[in-house]
C-alpha cells in the first residue's frame, strides 16, 4: 500500500493536534512535518502528552513553501488571513492544499472581505472546491485544493441540506440556534476561555447576524435552494471540551407528516457512514460524536405551530475540522473515505 | 419585627432544601418545619451538609394539615399531582399556600388534564393567582394561594412580556430555545441525571412541543397578546447545575431599532429590582446569576432577518422555584419584597 | 485470520458496553452475545447511541450457560457475589472466562470473606489467575480463566511494583491517594451518582482502610515484597467521567537519586507498550490517558523528607476494567499483545 | 453604626473581585476604591456581570498611597513582590493593611527569599501578624497590618493544629496531599487553566516538595509543636472553580481512639463559628463549603496502620483567601467577627 506524505502548517493548536493524531494512525499516510513558530524544536508529546510513545516528531519552524517541499498535500491549520499567504506560497509549490481556515470558503471575494478582512489571494479563490463531502462530493473528488468547511456550518448545512432541496421549508423561515464547546475557540489563553470562566456557565455571543459563519451557511444553503437564503443564527458558548449541537427550527413548506420528513433525511443520507438519522421519537446528544467523524441528525415535528426542528449534533475538532479535512484527503487522493476515521465515540 | 411561620411540604429535593437555605437566614420567618417522608427523623444537615451548624431541624413525616397546623403558610415542593391534594388538604385550614408545582398554574383545567393529569381540585383552582411578581404584582398581593411559576416559563415570560405587550414583534413567530442545568430535574436517581451521562454532553429533549411548560408559556403570552398565543419551544439539558438560559426568536411586527426595544425593555422593568437589562451589544451568562433571585435579560437585533433575539437568564432554582416563592411570601405578608433574596452571585 | 467468539455476561453497564466497543473493533473477535436482564431485547445501540451504526445487537436475557455456549471466552461484567454463581456455571462448560468482578481477585478466601460476602465457588478459586500482564504476565499465558484486576490496584500496584521489587522504599511507609472518576461508580442510578451531588464537589469515601480494594492492593505488594506489606489508602471522587490518578507516598528505604528511581522504573517497564515513564519534572494527568489502555507514571523525590511520590494514571474503565480484559484474552489465546487497543488518547 | 472606608488595591483578580463582593454587603464597611490597572475606567460590573446593579463603581488607576489615601483599611490583592512595594508605600500613611500577597507571611526573610525572591521590606515584616484567627486571634487583635494565609495553608493549619498542638501524631511522619480547583490560578490568562486542559483532567503539580506554600505549612505548625517541622506536600489541580481538600495523613505518636481524637478537634474549635467538625464515619466535600468562609473537617483512623487521616475543605477565595481577609478586618476594627460572613453554601 503506497503511502502518501502529508504535512501540517501550524499543527501545533486544538485542530492541528487533533489532524496529528489522526494522521498518525492513518494507514496511508507518512507524516512527515508539523510546524509551530511558538513550540520549534519542542517535541509534539511535550506540548500534547497524549501523544507520548505514539510520534518522536518535533515541532518545526519552517516557511510554508519549506514544509510543503517533500509533502504530497499539506494541511493548513492557520488561523484566518494567514492562512491566506502560506496557500499562495504553497500553491506555486504544485502540492495540494487542504486549508482548514475560512480563508477560502466563501466564493464571493466581497462577503468574504466584508466579513473577514482583504483577500490577497484571489486568484486562487476559483481553485478551491468547498470540502464538504456529503453534500459536493463530486467537485472534491477532482480538486487540488479544498476550502475545509467551519464548525458550524458543518453541523448546519448537513442539518438543513435535504429540507431545502426538498423543499419541504419555507426558506425565509430559518433559524439556528447552535452551541459550541470551548475548543471551537482554540488554545489561544484568553479570559473568556478560561476554565473559571466556562465551567457552570451557558451564554449566547455575537446574536444578531454577527458571526462570521453564517455567510458561509447561506451560502451554502443559496446553492440547494437555488436562490438566496438568509438565516438568524445564533452561537452560543457550552461548558464541554468538544460538541457542536445545532438546533434548526423552519416553518413548514407544505403539509407534511414526520414520517415523511423522518423518511427524506435517510434517504438523502443512505449511503453516508458518517450521518446517522435518529429514529423518530429520539434526538441526537454531542455526546455520542465525540472523537468521531459523524454528524447525527434527529428530527422532530411540531404540528401545533407546523414548524420543523431538526436537531445535529457533530465534534467540532473531528467532523468539523480535522476529521472532515482528513475525509477529503481521502477523497482526492483516493483512498477508502472512512480511512483512519472509523472509530467509536467513547462513553461515557 | 413579628415573624410569621412558615412550613415546608416536600423540603428535601433541591427545591425544598433551596427554600430551607433562603428561609433560613430570612429576618421576618421562622421556619417551623420541613418535611420528607423519604428523610424523616433525619437531621437536615446529614441530607444537605451544606446546612450543617445553619440549623438543627430535622425532616418530619406529617400529613399536610398536620404541617400546616402552626403555619402562616406552608410551601408545596413536590411533585404535581401529589401537589394538588396536599393543598387541598391545607386549603381546609385557611392557611396561605404557596405551591411550587404545575398544579395550579394552568387556569384552564381542560389544558391542565390535556398536558398533566386528572385535576381533583378543580374548585381551588380559581382560588389560586400565578406568582410572577414582576409582570401580575397586583393579583398576588391580595392572594391567598400562589401558583408558583415554572422555571422555563419564568425566564421566558419575563422576556417576552414587553415585547409582546407593546406589539413589537408577530406574535405567531415565536420561536423559544431554552436550555437548563440539571437540578431542574430534581433529585430522583435516574440514569439521565448521572453524572457520566450529562457531563460532556448535551442535547435537545421533548423537542416539538411535547414539554409541559408550553400551555403555561402560552398562558402568560395570552395574557399580553390579548389574544391566543402559540410558540415553539425546544428546551435543552445543559452541563451544569444551575441556570435556565432562553434564546427567544421572534419576527418584527414594524420597523424598530435596537436602541428603541431596549428602551422599552428599560422602561418596562425600571422599578424591578430582580430584572437586569444588558446594555446594547452585551448578553447575559448563566453565570452571572447563579444562586440569585435575577433574571438577566439581553436583547440583539437581526437587521439581515428583522428577527429579534432576546437572551435571559435565570437561576431555575431561585428565580425560577424557590427564590420566585419567597418572593412571593414577601408580597402577600408585605414585607420589603427583596427581602432575604438580595445576594449577589458568587463568581466563578 | 481466525476469529474467537466472545460474549459479555453483564454487558450493559458502563464496563461492559467498553468492552463491547472494544471487541466490536478487534480484528480477531466476534462478539456473539451482550447479555442484560433488564435491556433484554433492547438494540445496544438504544442504550449506547455511541453504538449507532456500528452494531444491530440488542441485548439479550440468557443464563451464564447459554451465553457461554458458542463462545471461545465469556467475560462477566457484573457486581461481586453474582459474578461468582455465574462463573461456577461456566466453569462447567470448560469456556475461558475473564471476571471483571472482585470474586476471584483474592487468592485468600478467608480475606475475600472478611471484605466482601460469603464466597460459593472456593474450588475456582485456585483456577484464577490474577491478570496484570505488565506485573504477571507469565502465569496469564496458560491460564483458562482470569482474575481481572480493580482499577484502583492497576493503577497502584504498576505504580509500586518496581520500587517495591527493588526494594528501594520501606514497605511500612506507604501512604496511597487515589481519585477516581464518577463511571467507577457504575451506572445504577443512585444519588451520590448525580451530576448534580458531583460536579463543583470533591470528596475523599471510605478513608481509615475501609475500602476493600485495600487487601487486592496489599496482596499485589506483598508478592512482590516477599513479605507482608500494609498500606493506607484513601480514594476520593473526581468530577470527571473517567480516569483515576493515584498518587503514592513511600519513604526511602536507602540513599537513591531521582534519577536512579527513574532509571528503575525505566527498566522495568522497557519492554511494555502500556506503560509510559514520563521525564523527570513532569507528572502525568489523567486527560491523556482517557480512552487508553495505557498507565501514565511520573516520579519526584522529596529529598527534604526523604520521601518518594509516585503518580499514576488509568483510564478506570480502559487498564482499570474492559481494557485490561481484552489484553488478557489477547494474551491467553496467543494475539499480538495490543490487538485493538492502540488508541490514542483524544484531547482535549 | 459608624463605617469604615476600605479600598482594595488590584481589585480585578479572582481575589480582588470576591472581597468586593463580601466588601460590598458588609454593613460596616464602605468600599471607596477598587484598583486596577488593566481595567481602569472601565466598571466592575463590566468585567464582572454578577456585581450588575450592585454597584456602578469604575476600577480606578491609582498609586497605593492614593488608594490609601481615605482609607481606614487597604486590601492588597497583588501577586507577591508587586505587594511588597505597594505595602511599603501604604505604611508610611499609617493606615491599616491587610496582604493578601505571599510577601509578609514568613517571618523568617531567609527563607522567603530561598523560596520567593529578594524581599525589599524587611523592616515592615515584624510589624506584619499571620492572620489565621482561629489560631491567632489574640496577635491580630492588636495589629496594624496582617498577613493574610495562603489558601493551602490555611486548610491544612486548620486540620493539623489540634494534633499536633496536643502531640496526638509523630510530626515527622507528616503528609499532605492537597487539591485546588482552578481560581486558585487566578484569572491571568495561561494555557494550563484554560476550559479544555482542565475539564475532565487531574494532575499533581510541583510535587516533591517545591511549592511555596511548603515553608509557610511548616512555619505555622512549627509554631504548635514547639519544634522544627517538616512535611511532604503535594498540590493537584482539581476541575472545579472553587474549593480545597487537603487529606493530610500521620501516624499516631501515642495509642488514642478515634473518639478521643474527634473529640479533641471538637474542643479544639468549640468556640469557632468557621470550623464544622464532621460526626465520625462522615467527611467533607468541597461543596458544601462553597461561597462561604466555613473550613470543614473530617477524621478517619486507620487502625491497620495506626494512622489518622484528617479531611479539610475550604472554599479558597473565600476562608483561603477574601474571606478570612475580611475576618480578619473584623477582628482589627472589632466587629462582630463572622459580620458579612455568615452566608449558607448554594447547593448544588
Amino acid at each position: 500500500m503506497a503511502k502518501i506524505n502529508a504535512a501540517i502548517f501550524g499543527a501545533s493548536g486544538y485542530t492541528g493536534q487533533e489532524l496529528v493524531r489522526i494522521l498518525l494512525s492513518h494507514p496511508q499516510v507518512n507524516l512527515i512535518a508539523a510546524s509551530s513558530r511558538r513550540y520549534a524544536g519542542v517535541p509534539l508529546a511535550k506540548v500534547y502528552p497524549s501523544l507520548l510513545g505514539k510520534t518522536d516528531m518535533e515541532f518545526i519552524n519552517a516557511t510554508a513553501s519549506e514544509v510543503a517541499k517533500s509533502a504530497d498535500v499539506v494541511f493548513l491549520a492557520l488561523p484566518h488571513q494567514v492562512s491566506q499567504n502560506a496557500a499562495g506560497e504553497i500553491a506555486l509549490t504544485g502540492k495540494r492544499i487542504i486549508d482548514l481556515s475560512a480563508d477560502f470558503r466563501l466564493a464571493d471575494v466581497k462577503t468574504y472581505e466584508e466579513w473577514y478582512t482583504k483577500h490577497t489571494q484571489q486568484d486562487l479563490l476559483k481553485k478551491f472546491v468547498y470540502g464538504l463531502p456529503e453534500l459536493f462530493r463530486e467537485e472534491i473528488k477532482g480538486a487540488q485544493m479544498i476550502a475545509n468547511p467551519g464548525c458550524y456550518p458543518t453541523s448546519i448545512l448537513l442539518a438543513l441540506a435535504p429540507v431545502v432541496k426538498m423543499a419541504l421549508i419555507k426558506n425565509d423561515s430559518l433559524i439556528i440556534n447552535s452551541c459550541s464547546g470551548v475548543s471551537g475557540a482554540g488554545r489561544e489563553p484568553s479570559v473568556g476561555s478560561l476554565f473559571c470562566e466556562v465551567a457552570q456557565g451557558f451564554k449566547a455571543y455575537k446574536a444578531g447576524g454577527k458571526h462570521r459563519h453564517t455567510p458561509e451557511i447561506e451560502q451554502g444553503l443559496t446553492r440547494f435552494a437555488g436562490a438566496p437564503v438568509k438565516v438568524t443564527f445564533t452561537p452560543h458558548l457550552l461548558p464541554v471540551n468538544r460538541g457542536i449541537l445545532s438546533t434548526s427550527y423552519a416553518s413548514l413548506a407544505k403539509k407534511v407528516t414526520a414520517a415523511e420528513i423522518h423518511a427524506c433525511f435517510q434517504d438523502f443520507y443512505c449511503s453516508e457512514n458518517f450521518v446517522r438519522i435518529y429514529p423518530l421519537g429520539e434526538l441526537p446528544n454531542i455526546n455520542a460524536v465525540t472523537g468521531t467523524n459523524l454528524c447525527d441528525i434527529g428530527i422532530a415535528l411540531d404540528e401545533r405551530t407546523e414548524r420543523l426542528i431538526i436537531v445535529s449534533a457533530i465534534d467540532n475538532l473531528v467532523k468539523g475540522a480535522a476529521g472532515q479535512a482528513a475525509q477529503n484527503m481521502n477523497i482526492i487522493f483516493d483512498f477508502p473515505e472512512g480511512q483512519g476515521l472509523e472509530t467509536t465515540s467513547i462513553f461515557p
